[in-house]
């Protein structure tokens, strides 16, 4: 299983009167490694949509280790869970960028929606295509 | 002139490290007063782009006066001032909800864009209709 | 049990580009919540500091049923779970205010540390009366 | 006159649902590359605190020219303009990190304040020994 890897740098803004960052910030630093993979792939947000598809959202849990702190640089680790069903579940760690103390752990689960709504229960042509893409990387690591 | 009010109480991740409001967390609460009057005269962005228009912000600026704190209650006093042009310009206070200290002054400028990005300099039909109710309330402090 | 109950109206800069309330930015609204309850029992953040503890979120997790959009009137809905260490464990419900369908459910759980980071097992003193507080609103509704 | 650049990339949730960054989402980017320079001089919010100052701002302005947009790629650009007086104004521009298109333009004006909340009128000792480095820095557009 490879873990797709991607640094941020704690911005004064995201960091709380205890100089910790707010519990809910850390998602912001999961997007921005899901966004890189998910553009390598051609499944941005808009892109899904174009395919007639929206990926919500349905379950998110997160353990935290550790506080991360303003101007702390973090490495954001992103994989995905092989799938039974056709639902997206990424497992999600960010750790200090330099002596990889864990921060937070945890995972988001997404279902696949037609735009009109109805549950993608079996995938089929080109978002097929894409996501198994998509699956690959994680196996192997490469996108190729 | 009338200025509209409403309150707001300061969020625990709004506060930075210092415990104060960061700087831009005070425009969040400039929109939640520009929403309660925009919808009351049926301009909400949707309804907007319903009409055929977006009314980007060109300008913003800002004074600080005193900093807020975590939970502090506070009074958002809005206005708009009258323009030649067909423009939006917003004034803003932001007031301790108690005894009235005012922590931030300051305007947005919007212009009119039709839907194809061309500037709408002269008002008309119901666009220009729902933006002198806007005005009225404005100045007579009522929607009547 | 008893569940504490305040409203929030989603804010323009909460709602992500399909005009939903993008998935961490609920963490806010229940955090309004969490403040009214710690403000009626002392035991807001900085007062917890006072009395030389912290109480950091070491798990969150939360489902989401139904998408919350731009200027929708939410309700929290807020209750403390009964536990047998020295942890506070939160759930959570975000309804519509007025059909009250569910928006999100979840659950944050929170231990509690002294200054220098050691856990605490056991409540005594001041901590143990103000959680002793807290802890009785929710079973029956009232502070006093 | 030197400008101090970095890259950033516009996350998820700083869209708003026009796809358009939400006006005041854009003063995150300005702290990335204020950061860096003030860590590279040793005047950090706490390094400054440590020094016995605190630099709130005191005014903000800011034109928006183009809209940025979710996964789109900017460069920060922020230089220090030379003051009479012991005030820090920061003037940024953000641009497209490849056509280099201006998306906005503005500045922060910084009061120095001593912890007490006096004004600080004449720079010395350390503080000034790091501001000139500062000031120096965006003259010749390197450290040393």
């Amino acid at each position: 299983m490879h873990w797709h890897e991607t640094n941020v740098t704690v911005r004064f803004n995201e960091a709380d009167q205890w100089g910790m960052v707010w519990y809910a910030n850390y998602f912001a630093y999961v997007e921005v490694a899901r966004t890189e993979v998910l553009e390598s792939v051609d499944l941005l947000p808009n892109q899904l949509v174009d395919l007639g598809f929206i990926a919500p959202i349905i379950h998110l849990e997160c353990d935290y280790k550790a506080p991360a702190r303003y101007n702390q640089k973090l490495t954001v680790r992103l994989t995905l869970l092989p799938q039974d069903v056709a639902r997206l579940v990424f497992a999600f760690e960010i750790v200090d960028a330099e002596d990889r103390t864990c921060m937070v752990r945890g995972s988001t689960h997404q279902v696949l929606l037609k735009s009109n709504g109805t549950m993608v229960y079996k995938l089929k042509g080109e978002l097929e295509k894409r996501i198994h893409r998509l699956a690959r990387y994680f196996e192997v690591g490469t996108m190729h």
